[in-house]
């Protein structure tokens, strides 16, 4: 035997065990389903991208969290010199890979590209309780449309999938890039080269409130004329048709805004033809996404209970390919930010009856004389599509090998010692209920599948 | 528009565009479903692990294409001085992360445990065609059970699969490390420490015969008579009953080699109880695989067209866990080699017929009138399950809304004017027959089901 080493996963990263898969696949599941009946299409990319590919698209925040890739060999020695060591990556986000491919394949594409991804991103965070280096996203973007439709289509899909999961209370918030960067440059006169740097103040009104928000606008270096005005321009949220009324009077002299918010009116119509309720939606003012490459309608998913951050973001981001192609390509999509969602469905028992047992029958060995009839039997039932374990250890008191299935929740037990296999019959015996029966070798998917009771 | 920046993927990692990833999930949900009827459950760990976990587990050769992952921050600036850049590197294999849970988990594992898992490893391996940096490996393993009974488990699952997925020529290859190592050592009389060098030579075999060997083997320091002894006693393959047969007469008086091969009459006659048939094994004497941490019976698939390599491999491995437990865990497993597979099946058309439409129905949208109730069409059809899209830009002439659903192969047009509103009626078109008829509001998902000529 070998010395035993250090035996550790790397910090800020998870195994998922058969249980906790269980759960994970059922989710993704749904909101997989869900992707496709709006028609969307698998994209995977690889994890590793092309450190130039990933820098000067996030943001100065997020550039800093993403993991860098050691080169190797004679480049490696290069860089030991130059200073430069990595020339590869693992990928932030989802969002930023998809502009890649769209860029590379602009040719070849039939538009609108209605794609879907669902894998895992990595991000170089501080440790901290929830925050995870490595965790899923679940992405579904629209490229190459500039209508709102498409839009509304994102929000319309965020709704389904999360009315799909029987998340009970959430809000969708939605917002438009334009009508924030309008108010705070044009109603509030904030110089553009502070667009940006407000907007991050602003998206963290959620977590730090209007005192803290502004704290950093101060900071950033707006006046305290500006800091107010902004504030109070952007403290409107609520259902979509009430904010319409309000803010249709508060900013009437801005004609430049009333594009935006034509385009909102138009969003908010189509979102209640495809039957979401305008209770389940929030026209909310202060919400600004924290990065750099959007362009139109935002939205954000947030749920009552428990208190966790956002479930769901995204946004129009009709540039962010263009960086690539040299040619803009109007897209807009959203995370589904799977992980969370986990924790919410957790939190609040959701699971509770959704889950199938893993295994359903275990097939026992009666005695070293009659494995080669019991492996016979599992493999039978294999091919019928039950998913089915023999018991792999020498044999045991059939007690044992009841034990076993009962810790692994194998609900039924067959049993086919010297005399059932003589007469061409098996024993049946529900774990749960503690009853048994015998049945013919050739009805036991038959008798699996409906309650033994009822026989 | 910001400046066009370089677009490309890393090299050696691929897209996978929707049309691929049809098939790729076509060929994985095959696999998935025969792991969970052999009982295997779900396994993911991270893509990330801490690089002492992953070094000295595979051999040298390939310890050095494990990418490592930089150092960030402070404890880049160290490793600097230190020269010792990385601590995280991106995992090699789905076995020895496996070995890593299995050894963490090991007081609240019920055993056997069998997992499977379905996940990209990542190689930084020398460009050539056919040869990928990173790529998804499906793996499934039972933990915990020393039994031959496992081994045989191992191998029929594979043979399932394979046939699963209508391969149509395969051969199963078998063979056991004590086979091996009890003729190189006991009846060639090689030095025990050249036995694993050459296991790698005789591994060799398939890319460069018995003359290649030859060679390697010499160049590894054995003697003349080692090399020939080891060639003559290892160049036995065929059907395994005639194996068997030929080798108890040639190593009769090697009573050490026995229990093996009683263990392999063993295994052989679970494969044939579970339907396995003979002529898709065989007994490999030759049979060797790469990495080091093997201990008993080893097995590789080959297939006969196109030449292109094991497409699964895999084997007892009793030692590994123990490198991190301090306690020796049984174990035996296989990768199934879903990226070969797939080579293997686009190369014999064997996708013609298996995947289905992405998206069923495409609803049109007559003009700018009447998008919300088309919108409201789409809503129902999604919500009863039919994959749909709507048409996104602005309504244009019904030919373009046609050409679009062709090119995205979406077989059938929901249209939905003025007239077709009025009655609470729609037109469906099949594309592909170019028929068309008109059917009540409530009746679409049921048309879509049957074929249009039907009514």
């Amino acid at each position: 035997m070998s010395p035993k080493i250090s035996v550790r996963a790397a910090a800020g990263t998870r195994d998922f065990l058969p249980e906790e898969m269980a759960l994970r696949n059922y989710v993704r599941n749904v909101i997989e389903t869900s992707f496709q009946r709006f028609g969307f299409q698998p994209l995977e990319t690889p994890a590793i991208e092309r450190l130039d590919v990933l820098t000067g698209k996030y943001g100065e925040e997020a550039d800093r969290l993403v993991f860098k890739i050691l080169k190797r060999g004679r480049e490696l020695e290069k860089g030991l010199e130059s200073g430069d060591l990595a020339d590869l990556a693992l990928r932030y986000d989802l969002t930023v890979p998809l502009a890649r491919v769209a860029a590379m394949n602009h040719g070849s594409l039939v538009y609108p590209f209605k794609r879907y991804q669902i894998q895992p991103v990595w991000r170089a965070e501080r440790q901290q309780k929830g925050r995870y280096r490595e965790f899923v996203q679940c992405d579904a973007d629209i490229v190459g449309s500039s209508t709102i439709s498409a839009d509304a289509e994102i929000i319309a899909l965020t709704y389904e999938i999360l009315t799909a999961l029987g998340i009970p209370k959430f809000c969708i918030h939605v917002n438009h890039r334009s009508i924030l960067h309008d108010i705070i440059t044009g109603v509030c006169g904030v110089t553009e080269d502070k667009f940006v740097a407000a907007c991050v103040a602003v998206d963290k009104y959620d977590k730090i409130g209007w005192e803290g928000v502004r704290e950093e606008l101060d900071r950033r270096g707006l006046t305290k004329t500006m800091v107010e005005a902004v504030i109070t321009a952007l403290n409107f949220s609520g259902l979509p048709a009430d904010v319409m009324a309000e803010t249709a009077k508060q900013f009437e002299e801005f004609p430049e805004l009333l594009s935006a918010y034509g385009e909102m009116s138009r969003l908010f119509e189509e979102l209640q033809a495809q039957g979401v309720p305008e209770e389940s939606l929030s026209f909310t003012h202060y919400l600004a996404r924290g990065l750099d490459y959007y362009t139109g309608p935002i939205f954000e998913t947030i749920v009552e209970e428990p208190k966790i951050g956002s479930i769901t973001g995204g946004g129009r981001y009709d540039q962010l390919i263009g960086m690539f192609s040299g040619q803009d390509i109007p897209a807009t999509g959203t995370t589904i930010g799977i992980e969370r969602i986990f924790d919410v469905m957790r939190e609040l028992h959701l699971f509770d009856a959704e889950i199938d047992a893993p295994v359903q029958a275990l097939v026992a060995v009666f005695s070293k004389e009659t494995r080669l009839e019991s492996l016979k039997i599992a493999a039978e039932l294999r091919r019928a599509g039950i998913k089915t374990e023999i018991y792999l250890d020498e044999a045991k008191k059939l007690g044992k090998q009841f034990a076993y299935a009962d810790k692994k929740r194998i609900p039924f037990v067959i049993i086919a010692g010297p005399d059932e296999i003589a007469k061409g019959e098996v024993t049946i015996k529900d774990l749960k209920k503690g009853e048994q029966k015998v049945v013919g070798r050739g009805k036991i998917c038959q008798a699996l599948r409906a309650p033994i009771t009822q026989s």
